[in-house]
């Protein structure tokens, strides 16, 4: 098959952004995928393990090569490199990032790009990842199965998205279009809480506890051993949803507490059933192998 | 090596039960295992998977059998066997339970006792298990590199503690004594309340929601796709001390919603640092595999 991209310049190959660019080297995507960093050994490490053809510590020239370029660095660090890249990036070039919360980004983004009506911009998410970092633990097959939502500006993009949506699907992913306001509330409630969640139930376990504990506790805290400091960039930029999901989950333990101190077993009982139910039917229906983390 | 029991009398091979038939068997750790259940199925599967050399369906009769009982039913049964079994088992026969709540096990046991005090009952619980449930689950190693509490009673049972301790360890767990309510404040926190926390994330997300849902969701709350009955009995024989975690964990999540709302993200990375640290740290000292389930 053609490649879709003559060139994609990955801004941040860690995790997301190199197991991008080893799928779209593996399926030939695109003439060449050139990576982005701040250190060398990051960079060593992405061409290592093949997620790219060359590297650069230069931000300006690296993105000057993309005509489609990637932002897959951590939220926080989007707007300290947004100046450069509004500057650098390619005349009609495809912008898009793949941050894991879209509203404040999206935010940041068009501002940066006011002067250049040229370049296109289309913000994404793939619903992939682990609580492991950096290229080393990067695969290919990170999107298999896996959704990837678009949250277009209003306007759309058309052609381009189109070339992207392609992109997506191609390395395994379902693409799914929503606004930037649904997205963040989705992620709120199938992610950060669960990440806030988990670190809460560590929170309640002194150390001499947890070293009785079976893989209960630590399949159900194992989000928690992601990296701190993007977690804190998530919360930052998404801290009504998160808030407003975390409100919630107080108010249905403080319920399901309740009931047991009532004796109302029959109730709880029904909790935990429709709990289970709603698991395995949403195990049942992802018909796809799960993230190897 | 010898076997340590000349009989070992399993009332309801399932996961747990079945997984020690098997992992005596494998170790040669008893004479014979017999199995005692309510459904000719389940009997038939614990012969399947060679956890029992021989199974029955009559309680009594079965139970007369073993030089050791292992009451491994769902919390909620045993009250219901207890008559039988204080008539049926044998004179200075050994009689353990496996049971995930103490207090309340405790308290039933000895009081069907009352009459026969040349049994010996020493309570456990081996930190090991699965969502799945059955004998077709069992595994041989299930209990390898796990911790198995022992809650023995005031005055202790000497000889035939040893020698329950010495089988636990031969089937590769590590004992540890303690008492029974702390014990049960101990699996409130590591298990119980974990338990419920999952169930409330889920009651957290709508099926559409969850559609979009990766590995993160799924592993946080893979403990809520266990047996609805049986987490309703170890709610119900721990109603105490799962409420004050329970309490606690709201507390907890409380505060990091305080956090999050007046923007001290300082604060709340320093939270998700501190569990990200006690899971990395127990982990690493967690020298076994971990359960396949």
């Amino acid at each position: 098959m053609e490649p879709i991209f003559e060139s994609v310049a990955i801004v941040g190959p860690g995790l997301v952004g190199a197991s991008l660019g080893m799928a779209i080297r593996r399926h030939g995507l695109a003439g060449r995928v050139i990576g982005i960093g701040r250190r060398e050994s990051s960079l060593q490490e992405a061409l290592d393990v093949g997620a790219v053809d060359e590297v650069t510590l230069d931000l300006a020239g690296g993105v000057g090569k993309g005509e489609l370029v990637v932002l897959a660095t951590p939220i926080g660090v989007i707007p300290t490199l947004l100046p450069q890249i509004a500057a650098a990036i390619r005349r009609s070039a495809l912008l898009t990032d793949v941050a894991s919360t879209k509203q404040a980004v999206i935010g940041q983004v068009t501002a940066a790009l006011k002067a250049r009506a040229d370049v296109v911009y289309v913000p994404t998410h793939p619903m992939a990842g682990s609580e492991r970092k950096g290229a080393a633990n990067a695969t290919a097959d990170l999107f298999e199965g896996r959704a990837c939502i678009f949250t277009p500006l209003p306007g759309g993009a058309g052609g381009e998205l189109k070339r992207l949506r392609a992109l997506w699907e191609r390395v395994g992913a379902s693409v799914h279009l929503m606004d930037p306001a649904s997205h963040d509330g989705l992620v709120a409630r199938i992610s950060h809480l669960p990440h806030l969640a988990a670190a809460a139930l560590l929170e309640c376990v002194t150390a001499e506890q947890g070293s009785f504990a079976a893989g209960g506790l630590f399949d159900t805290t194992r989000v928690a051993s992601g990296e701190p400091a993007l977690w804190r960039d998530i919360c930052a930029t998404n801290a009504h949803e998160i808030s407003a999901a975390m409100a919630e989950c107080e108010k249905v333990l403080g319920r399901m507490r309740a009931l047991l101190d009532a004796g109302r077993l029959d109730e709880l009982e029904q909790t935990l059933r429709r709990a289970k139910r709603k698991r395995d039917d949403l195990l049942a229906r992802q018909h796809v192998p799960r993230t190897p983390t």
